[in-house]
């Protein structure tokens, strides 16, 4: 990850874009890339999106959230696994087994 | 990245949960948690926005991204610098330094 | 607002797509336009978006809010007075005055 | 229209809020709100959204759309009239009816 995150601060820094990188225009840049990605989806069953443009979208999506990361000085590994450990107590495979329900109703 | 995956892919089967695990709910489940890390920056400078909780938003945010990718067998390096040079073209240095301009209004 | 409706509805019934606007897909539409008006804001101030744009891109936001609200058989200004009066509750003139603090932090 | 907007506006200013409402927040609370809406639909058919909830989200996505248009002195039933005939350019009734695809495909 080291390796991609490098390359899109290589990316940025040469056109000098760290400027207009504040966390809040990455989030909102974040959830514009997941807006694109989900048009993919529209109208469509699950199946009918074009992966060619799946994997575009979803690199865009990628790459904003490694630069959040980056700027927060997360590290990515260690932030989705201690969400693992932590939604395993509020969905334990006794109550979430087989179902979909939010935790607050299961 | 693979070791997260791995995480995430046994979370999901341990509770049975593939079953939900479609590509077009993986969209809309990373728009639903790409919502809520914006929402931390509401009525906010980019500042003051709270760590501790942009940590956790941004773990869901990548856990739906990367099972979005393995879904399609996609591997997350390759397509974030395939990316990063197909944007290269659209942005090029000399064109996009220092301007935040869309590459349609370069 | 009825006649904004019907507007809607006959665009949809002349181009038969009915059959594509159930309520969920209705919902993504609505996430996908209001990712489009977001992003006339990205990397920007607040004045700088482009106000013919926001216009044509709230427009469509609006449509599927409609839509939505019209498959449901909700009235749009019950709903909005209805959640103004409970949010009251939530926002109390005394303990939010000033502050865009979430009522959970109150 | 002009009874829910001067409802929302004494709220608002009861609170003190409008320096919090700028245009670009009012953007992002609106995507905020749109992702809670779509999340009664995550996992789920179509139907099986709780409307109850849907009526609350969906109240909340007109608020921030209607604060916007007000903001910007739009006239929700003219911007959505025009869209609607700009839209019926792109999308003809001989190209498209019966299919969902996009006006760029058709």
């Amino acid at each position: 990850m080291k390796e991609i995150i490098d390359a899109l601060i290589k990316f940025r820094n040469e056109r000098d874009w760290e400027q207009f990188h504040n966390p809040k225009d990455l989030a909102v840049a974040l959830n514009v890339e997941a807006g694109e990605l989900l048009e993919l989806f529209l109208w469509k069953e699950a199946e009918e999106a074009d992966k060619e443009k799946v994997k575009e979208e979803l690199a865009d999506v990628f790459s904003f959230a490694f630069l959040l990361a980056e700027k927060y000085g997360l590290d990515v590994k260690e932030i989705v696994l201690d969400k693992i450990e932590k939604n395993g107590l509020k969905y334990t495979v006794e109550k979430s087994k087989g179902t979909a329900k939010k935790y607050t109703e299961l």
